[in-house]
């Protein structure tokens, strides 16, 4: 067919196809599924926007697609201003990628395994790393080629020991995940460049989206630093704790967040006498304190890391590092981390002890005490003017009446021995990080996007390398960004819905309008109706008229189940008065008449929220 | 977030994306690999569009997800349009499922199969009868819900047994699939209304892609008439052989061709004697012809079918159908069934032989000799003039000199024996069904959609049922309706490339105009390139610029090689005359310079096919 044939038959392609609840599949539904427990599953079933068809797997239905639509379109328009390209990779995956990673033992049974014909086991993939790496390697050839950042939605596989809530916990599931690489870390078209702007484009996306939500920082990636960052809407269900800053914004999970600076100091007068008490057998620290009359905050709480390896220092100078806080704080190893500046873990407890460290009853003492130990102290622990009770550095013994500047003495000024900070979890109530005065509190979230500096993990275990500018080869350097598009539907409802259905944003609703035809028998109303469609289609609203032979009152619980914002009723009374009636959904007062030529002018201002 | 700040975000967003080659991934190649064979397996590895991942598995890179993306908008509007709408099924489904349609047994080894943690088996979906009729026997309980077309764009899996010829046999493909439901086969919202309304939209569809191709007639369903349509990009290198009329259009599967009608007439005089021949242990007609002195033309073929069922008649009236056609011809069993008006199969040697056909050796004459007998003769068979070899109804004899007046006799003009008419396959040069004096000929296609009647296959053997508006319980009637979007892609630079690379249609292309920048280092190059891009954008072309670090021989022969339709080169040549240099990748011949002012609407002239 020649070319003007073909501009012909585009040309007589219909534009403002009217879409009428009739010709789709909306299967309200007065039950939820005997399971569903959060409430995005109930009314996501309800209201008719998706199906399950096994555990963890869903049919989405049509107005389910069109949420899902809006949610990737603005997805793609902030990815593309960002600078990344979309492209699409396969969900079967040779199972040998995996093996290379590792991942197929770090994922265990979540990963699908797939045996083909020939007896060659695939994975159905859970992300893409390895795919993506594995065509940069055959892609890839100079640094000129870099920066780059690939993204795709694309379904992917978890088999998830426990698949629950709908669709916030699925086997089969919708995600947008990008890939960017790099030959720097720093400077233009390094991964802190790339990361930052990904940062930016999720926070216009899910902005855009109309979700409330807070991004916080989450445990730091293989690079160390601030290198990860979650984003979680804020919702009571939310299956994850963060701890925000009501004044500056700041928020982070609780296993990250910064705590403010807290005055400290060693001097103080010491009052009470070091005393020596029995203490053998005691479980934690709430008996030890009870044996010993005190309160868990007068305690010191001291852990024995030892060093594994570098993050961020030039030479290993010591061997241990030990961690005190208060007895009702935590020690937070990611903290331990970055404040000592080593790679730590936990002590072994035999060569622990060996080395002279009686765990269980270890004080800061042992920093003197041990070669090669360095202290770090929570900034609550390190008051002078307390009378501490501590462990006796002796197996079943403790210590009361311990003053650090009397007990610990003058080593406490050498500096390279002993470091005063933020060691300990954060909790509600803790000074802010990032606005004098403001205190920590906490709500509830639920994960939908996650960016992460991967840094060489993957380069390096595959051999991803480029020719740098001097000509010598080197790993690539990795950040890799998730959205899970079917969860944020599913948050979206768990943020926004009340008894009587989901209440959604005008960004992600299927719809703009909801026309209500109250007498579908009825020719004028039918006429108005179409005109009032037609209308609305060509100011660009997305319409849909209930057209449906049911009582009105069917009608309008189902409207306020599938959620549209503006919901338009032609019947009679109204049509008497020459209008229509106009509803918000998010409203709960009653409908207004609106006269029939401020129709189209009153939606539009509900869309652009005038 | 407020709406408000949500909105100012919005309009923050940068429209018109510079699209450059630096920032996707193109990594063309000079060598295709070893397994290429066909073009479209070449062009779209070597000019950077898929990667293989494993057999049959692909990364589409975002030059051919670009490509998909064009087609599958076109399907969306044109099956929006058609009062379809659009969903989203899962690609694991419960095998379960499977075993009710005992397509687990159809689809044998293509149906790859998941374990999952628990030991449960999913099939990972090939198409989705089963899953949509289990979510229609949830959601559908009255003929008021129907008639209902829902489709997706969704990854199909087949564990192909040999994946070859890159997209076209794959093992992870991209499908459009919608399936119809209804109440009644005829009248307004009937099965053929909407199948005819699928046709109209298939039409569209692979028009505006601006493919050349044919809709073909297919094999029909299990309800009879012509219940299915193929279509075929019409390509040399297609594995598909259709015939169709140069001057109806009308085309047709070889298994499916009708043939228009032939004079036929039984009278003629008898010139020659009936003789019979001893002819033992012949393999084939063209033995038999050579021992008979013969051409196979002047023989007479006759296949014994037993009759299973109805097929359009309203009782039995015969046990045993026979179909001659001439010796050089074949008979088609499809037009058998249809002629007959009974399902049949070929007969089972050993009844046969015992019921009195001499199978091997059955003349016309047996359509006599046994009762309940019915003869279906091909008009190029029914001539009276001719003096037939055929066989002599007994083991080892055949005759010559066979006379249909004389020798079969009075019975002819029995109408309910004797049926003569189109009961062979079709080949080239026979006389069109649709154009008086017009002869078929030979094409070669690649098949890129199939639309179907399924009738109540699915919800017969599911259980899918509907009460009427008898308020009884009925099957519902389903139709289905496929479109391969991968191998529509890959069909579609079988039908247009060259010895350089692909030729898109300007429908398909990735981008409409790639501006090739022939200095990157040059500023005021790189102003003019910037400049011509952000008008392209805004006049709303997709444009895409080379601005790579390359010789200028390197970028024209990748620009040729990804195939997009129109090509501006700016150089200092063109620029010290005030222009651009402008190439259509289709033409051969040199490139023309265009002045400044007039590229933009150069450009849209060549879109617009001015």
């Amino acid at each position: 067919m020649s070319d003007h044939q073909a501009r012909q038959v585009v040309s007589s392609v219909r534009t403002g196809v009217l879409h009428s609840w009739s010709l789709t599949l909306i299967p309200t539904a007065r039950e939820a599924p005997n399971d569903a427990e959060v409430p995005s599953h109930v009314l996501l079933h309800r209201a008719g926007f998706i199906r399950q068809v096994g555990a963890g797997i869903y049919d989405y239905l049509p107005l389910a697609l069109r949420v899902i639509n809006r949610i990737s379109t603005i997805i793609r328009s902030e990815l593309d201003a960002a600078g990344a390209s979309e492209m699409l990779m396969p969900a079967l995956e040779p199972f040998e990628l995996f093996s290379a990673t590792k991942r197929d033992e770090s994922y265990g049974d979540n990963l699908f395994r797939v045996k083909d014909r020939k007896g060659r086991v695939n994975a159905l993939a859970p992300t893409h790393e390895e795919v993506i790496t594995q065509l940069m390697i055959t892609s890839l050839t100079s640094y000129k080629q870099l920066p780059l950042n690939l993204y795709q939605i694309q379904t992917k596989f978890r088999d998830e020991a426990r698949p629950r809530a709908g669709l916030l916990r699925c086997r089969e599931f919708l995600m947008k995940d990008a890939y960017s690489f790099h030959i720097n870390l720093e400077g233009p078209g390094g991964l802190n460049d790339t990361y930052d702007g990904m940062y930016r484009a999720y926070t216009n996306i899910f902005t855009r989206c109309g979700l409330d939500f807070s991004a916080v920082e989450a445990e730091s990636g293989p690079i160390g630093g601030s290198a990860s960052h979650e984003f979680m809407v804020n919702c009571a269900s939310g299956e994850d704790t963060i701890l925000k800053c009501p004044v500056s914004g700041y928020a982070a999970n609780v296993e990250k967040c910064e705590i403010g600076a807290r005055p400290w100091n060693f001097s103080g007068s010491a009052n009470e006498t070091l005393s020596k008490h029995h203490t053998p057998g005691m479980p934690g620290i709430e008996a030890v304190a009870g044996m010993l009359k005190v309160k868990p905050p007068q305690m010191l709480k001291t852990i024995v890391f030892s060093v594994a390896g570098l993050a961020g220092r030039e030479a290993k100078e010591h061997s241990w590092v030990l961690a005190t806080v208060r007895g009702d704080h935590d020690v937070n190893e990611g903290k331990v981390k970055i404040m000592s500046g080593y790679v730590v873990t936990l002590a072994d407890e035999k060569a622990a002890k060996a080395a002279g460290f009686a765990i269980g009853y270890v004080s800061p003492l042992t920093a003197k005490a041990v070669a090669g130990t360095l202290l770090l102290v929570d900034a609550d622990a390190a008051s002078g003017d307390v009378a501490w009770a501590t462990g006796a550095d002796e197996i079943d013994y403790h210590v009361t009446g311990f003053h650090w500047s009397r007990d610990y003495g003058p080593g406490l000024a050498e500096s390279s021995k002993v470091i005063v900070g933020d060691v300990r979890s954060a909790q509600e109530g803790d000074v802010s990080p990032r606005a004098d005065g403001a205190r920590l509190v906490t709500g509830r979230g639920i994960e939908v996007g996650h960016i992460f500096k991967l840094g060489t993990k993957y380069s390096n275990s595959m051999g991803l390398m480029v020719l740098n500018q001097q000509q010598k080869k080197q790993s690539v350097i990795m950040g890799c960004y998730g959205i899970g598009v079917s969860r944020t539907m599913a948050a979206c409802v768990e943020m926004s819905h009340d008894e009587n259905g989901i209440i959604w944003p005008m960004a992600l609703a299927p719809y703009h309008v909801l026309v209500v035809l109250m007498k579908p028998e009825d020719a004028r109303q039918r006429e108005v109706a179409a005109g009032i469609c037609r209308d609305l289609n060509a100011a660009g609203v997305d319409v849909m008229l209930d057209d449906r032979d049911e009582r009105a009152g069917v009608k309008f619980k189902d409207a306020d189940l599938i959620g549209i914002p503006v919901r338009l009723t032609i019947g009679d009374k109204a049509l008497e008065q020459g209008g229509v009636e106009y509803k918000l959904r998010r409203d709960t007062g009653k409908a207004e008449v609106v006269p029939m030529a401020d129709v189209v002018s009153k939606c539009l201002g509900a869309i652009n929220g005038a």
